[in-house]
């Protein structure tokens, strides 16, 4: 099938790019000597879950619980849940354990742990916990050097049915930097921090295996990673607007683009219609922080994810984008009804969630495969 | 199973609001002698397009073709397919269309005509096509009073296997209304410009049996609806917080609500924070236009659509929703680790896209049924 022929809007799937993008991480981990644990929110695909973990040491990240049985289901037995753990979720960790798979979990509550440690009891099974430490993204965790932190590993360390496995930061913060030179002090500050949680828990006698990090713009461009064991970037994978505005990458990087077709002229307000709307791009305007005249996305012609000059999607409508052009008109000559475009999504992790299916491209505009997703919770 | 049962996220949808919702705007468009085709949009299922179409002539409308199959394959027969059509699409339309259901089109661009009549012919079918007019929304459409209006309704009428049924608009602009009065005006706006388009279709000798219209908001606060055969409103099965903000309902009227658990605490950056993020909530931020400190979201207790007084979604994450106050700290302790609540949504098509599941609640907090949803393409 040609990607002409796909119905649309689709999701498009470039696997060299995304190729390209999981050798080059793991190229770095390994230079830096640490451990890759790709985040699997971004991809939700076994498929792209195999790419990214390819000679690597085989764990993985996931943000919801459908996310690891999907992946327990495909053969992945270490499996970090990287949002912090309620009680009323531990039954269903502990169904997933059976089995044989290890879910690591994350809190920075005390009250988790004996609610935590009966239902460990109540499933026969033992729970693995991370402490997860605030290292400037301000979303949650303990700060590094408060005193709470030793107050739960000690309590973590000695409820029944409970092992603390380590410490795990997420510079999220790394996602609002105006400068390559910032997202460095930021992925030091990460370093720095998770790495002082960790000595901490040690000098406290307490055991501390698991010393986890990462976000893409700290893992791209961070310097050093002295003492972190693991990074657990996920955009990496496809990349996006958001990321070329932090500066991560360029727009040949991005493998994931939605393919629309134009629907409309309306010259009365220069606007060119496409049938991708705010369910086919999602209303994220993230890289609208650092680009200007980005709006929902950036247009490129069917063949490429070089776009045209000045052309973006200025609106959306639950089924329609608004296509505008910085300096006045659309070229409407240029985009008859029915011309098939690639739209450059802002944020790749929140607009490929409306898709079920990736089309997957290799060369040219032939579609070889199509990959599922493992959607909703 | 009771409410609190539920893993979170999902979709709360409470049926009591629903079916008032649903029997008010039958009433509203009985009194004024207009035929009601609910935009299912909104709902993409089955069992509240039962509700919908209680009482009604049964004619519906969707958004995608993913959604007309689905109505097809639950017995509806006269469909309308509300966004513009290109000839790509017709293929499929036409197999819709061999089970009986008569599928309508909307176009505004002549150069549909001669593709459609081709396809037309090759399928051995018969499209229907209404052309969309723009009375103020700014979206699509051509202008009431333009001459390709004419040019356009003579095209299809000549043209082999096309059917002109008439015209229809959406006055989308009414979702920026600042008040009722400014809803009033553009819904008389929106009644004045399509039947002028009608007018003008007739006395240029061609048919226009369908003179369609309608938004929620202008369905519900329009005061007459002369010469208007249908209204399409979609949203007011549910109704939102954009809804609340421009003047529509109140927050009693919105069915339905996103089910979130609180996961955390973060007092240094003063969040209390859920498991309802930017993919449960999505990233619509559409009532921020009309009311202040509403965010991603206003917080209720489990049993109610009566919001906690200054709590909203501050930010979103992928999974994680960020809780603030109004006036500074939130009451943590109101806000136990584990606490469902219920987050009343912005916009409540787009949010409602993200799940595949209903939760349906009648009466206090017990689930009595789980209704699903056809979403994609």
């Amino acid at each position: 099938m040609q990607i002409t022929d796909v119905p649309t809007p689709a999701l498009i799937l470039d696997r060299r790019v995304l190729t390209r993008n999981c050798v080059a991480m793991a190229e770095r981990m390994r230079h830096h000597n640490v451990r890759l644990r790709p985040h699997l929110k971004t991809a939700k695909s076994a498929e792209i879950a195999a790419l990214a973990t390819a000679g690597q040491f085989g764990g993985i990240t996931v943000s919801t619980l459908a996310e690891a049985h999907y992946f327990v289901g495909n053969g992945y037995r270490d499996i970090t849940y990287a949002v912090g753990i309620v009680p009323a979720k531990l039954d269903e960790v502990a169904e997933i354990q059976q089995s044989g798979a290890k879910i690591t979990l994350l809190t920075d509550n005390l009250d988790v742990v004996s609610a935590a440690s009966e239902r460990a009891e109540m499933n026969n099974t033992n729970f693995h916990l991370l402490i997860e430490i605030d290292t400037g993204g301000g979303r949650a965790g303990l700060p590094a050097e408060s005193s709470a932190l030793i107050d739960l590993g000690r309590a973590i360390d000695a409820a029944p049915g409970l092992s603390l496995e380590g410490v795990l930061t997420h510079a999220g913060h790394s996602y609002h930097c105006k400068s390559e030179t910032e997202v460095r002090i930021v992925a030091e500050a990460e370093r720095a921090g998770i790495t002082l949680a960790a000595r901490r828990l040690r000098y406290a006698g307490l055991p501390c295996q698991e010393i986890s990090a990462g976000s893409t713009p700290t893992a791209i461009l961070g310097n050093r990673f002295d003492g972190v064991t693991e990074m657990r970037p996920g955009a990496y994978v496809f990349l996006d607007l958001d990321q070329v505005g932090i500066g991560v990458c360029g727009l040949e990087d991005i493998a994931v683009t939605v393919l629309a077709t134009v629907i409309g002229h309306n010259r009365q307000t220069k606007r060119v219609l496409i049938d991708a709307g705010a369910l086919a791009l999602s209303k994220d305007l993230s890289a609208g922080e650092f680009l200007s005249n980005v709006g929902y996305g950036l247009v490129c012609p069917i063949d490429t994810t070089r776009p045209y000059a000045g052309i973006y999607v200025a609106e959306t409508y639950q089924e329609h984008g608004l296509i505008a052009a910085s300096d006045g008109e659309p070229p409407y000559d240029s985009f008859p009804l029915g011309t098939k475009l690639r739209i450059l999504p802002n944020h790749a992790c929140i607009t490929a969630a409306a898709y079920s299916t990736y089309h997957v491209i290799d060369e040219g505009v032939e579609v070889t495969e199509t990959w599922g997703r493992v959607n909703g919770w």
